[in-house]
């Protein structure tokens, strides 16, 4: 079974971020027989041209690199890359495009072209982006892509998607509080920087609960760290969180709600308040009428909720009509953890729904 | 000049808590030749009996211990015992007390027998109880007990005190909350030690600030940790502070204010509070018809408000009359720092009092 073998082989060699050469190798030998034209748009990338003669495309994303994670699930097919790890279910999702492209290379006819798609960087900086800019999608007239993800907790094989809000836009957020020490029985001489931050904090937690329940966002910290010793005023605060959202205005409003709580510390309490949000990726968001169109040729399971995690295919679906699903894989350990693993056998639903997709989306 | 001669051959042997083997030999062959009795009351302690052939006695106390501290003064009479240092005075302290040794022991007549008492660990654990568990000032009829600090800020060479709170009861306080992790976008499976820490902090100011301003206390976090990574609630929040009163149900009442902020919010979070405070010392607390007593023959600057610090002459003041005072040492470092040191010109000035006391005490 190609599926099973073509994801062990690349199972035992995750690479990471941008840089993924024997990956790629794999790949261009295991395309190299079919009937498409491989090139690389952009460094770190690989696509393969299926043309049928047709007037547009359809593209099938898969994400290609793993992550700096020593795994622990002592399977024959075990990283041999040690601290790296295939434990997000990409050596899966190229087996399904791998499995696609040996399937529709074997057709005379299709409704378009198609264009599949390889890109590292997902877990990092947003490989999808560097490809999107390109503008290799405007120059093979590719109308939609599509991609999945496989997904613990999700029930074996089944395919499930939503319209609309799918995954978070995500942001790390770095709040960093500087007052001043001085000794706790001469408090009126430092700015309590424990003060402020415990109020920083309990203001940001108000301020994400008065939004409306049903808009789906998270604002969390996970760490708080202040001051070095219990007699004398804190001198600084660090708040390590995460900011996620799927509607745009929704997430800047929370950033600039952030900022302003900030600044009204800063008046409060003469200390300075500096909050850093990294660049994260947009939210997946699938367009309503896209998702109509699919769920009449090819049926998905509709999620109650999105996810609150984030992917970066995403940069896709701003720059064309994009849809993205989750592949169930049952009761596995989590994403991201060193045990994750799965039974290859629920690759082949993705390869069917993919295969589908390609011979009767319109 | 023998207080400075004694002053700095003490400040090159300090040692520290109960342990002062040097430094006693060093009181005791200073006080060999004097006209006065030695003994011990107490593990770690030394007295000198000068007997007048009166009714009753006044006491004068010097403690003794040093600092584990790496002394930084570069003085040539710098601590000879590495990592530890006299920077809280108690060298200074033990010189004036062995010059007024010399002093009254000259003597042919005083008003009142009198009491020497040269103490151990008033840095760590509190010598000051012990010898007041042995019952000497009972025994050699003691009715008021004198001593004084070196006070950095306060003008040199002048003596300062105040009726009533002069120094705090002071308690250490840790809190430890636990909860449970869970990742942020599942908080609802987690209990969010952040969150309850945060709110405990606030709470627990608010109570404090609730009290009148007239009432001296001080409750204050130095240091606050919680969590681990961003992306995780935090299981466990740790507060270090301080707490510091100096009346006794003021102390007590902060403290079950603190402890029914905890059991709210292990009902409020379902996450397990535990508050510790540690064994502190009393405050002291100088008998407003003892100050003026003394005020009348031993005229003192008034000090406007309290010190937070605390000290262990307070138990002398729970066993018998006492008061404390303080010696200025102008613009000298800070105590407890590694440069800390003085002019022992200052030190006659606390000698030339303790004699007038022993003097003209009624």
């Amino acid at each position: 079974m190609k599926l099973r073998d073509d994801r062990r082989a690349l199972h035992e060699i995750p690479e990471l971020d941008r840089s993924l050469p024997e990956t790629f190798a794999y790949l261009e030998n295991a395309l190299a027989g079919l009937n498409c034209r491989l090139f690389s748009p952009a460094a770190g990338s690989l696509c393969a041209w299926l043309d049928f003669g047709k007037e547009d495309a359809i593209a099938f994303r898969a994400d290609c690199d793993g992550l700096p994670i020593a795994e622990k699930t002592g399977k024959p097919y075990a990283s041999r890359h040690p601290g790296r790890m295939h434990a997000c279910g990409h050596d899966g999702h190229m087996a399904i495009v791998l499995e696609l492209a040996r399937r529709l290379g074997e057709k005379r006819e299709l409704p378009h072209n198609v264009l599949l798609v390889f890109q590292s960087g997902e877990e990092t900086t947003g490989g999808a982006r560097d490809i999107c800019e390109t503008g290799v999608f405007r120059e093979y007239r590719v109308q939609a892509i599509f991609g999945l993800h496989l997904w613990p907790g999700l029930e074996t094989g089944v395919i499930a998607s939503r319209p609309r809000e799918l995954m978070a836009r995500s942001s790390e957020v770095n709040v960093d509080i500087c007052g001043k020490s001085a000794h706790i029985a001469k408090a009126a001489e430092g700015v309590d920087a424990l003060e402020a931050g415990t109020e920083f904090y309990r203001k940001a937690m108000e301020m994400e609960r008065k939004l409306p329940s049903n808009i789906y966002r998270l604002l969390k910290f996970g760490k708080f760290e202040s001051g070095t010793v219990r007699n004398a005023l804190s001198a600084h605060t660090r708040m390590e969180g995460s900011l996620r959202a799927f509607q745009d205005e929704i997430f800047e409003d929370l950033v600039d709600g952030l900022r302003k709580i900030g600044r009204e510390l800063e008046a409060k309490y003469g200390c300075a308040v500096d909050i850093h949000f990294s660049d994260g990726y947009p939210a997946v968001m699938n367009p309503e009428n896209l998702a109509q169109r699919v769920g009449r040729i090819c049926p998905f399971r509709l999620l109650e909720s999105p996810s609150m995690t984030a992917e970066d295919f995403s940069w896709y679906q701003k720059t064309l009509p994009g849809m993205f699903f989750f592949l169930g894989l049952g009761d596995v350990p989590a994403l991201h953890t060193d045990t994750f693993d799965f039974d290859e056998g629920i690759l082949k639903a993705g390869a069917d729904f993919f295969e589908t997709l390609a011979e009767r989306f319109q």
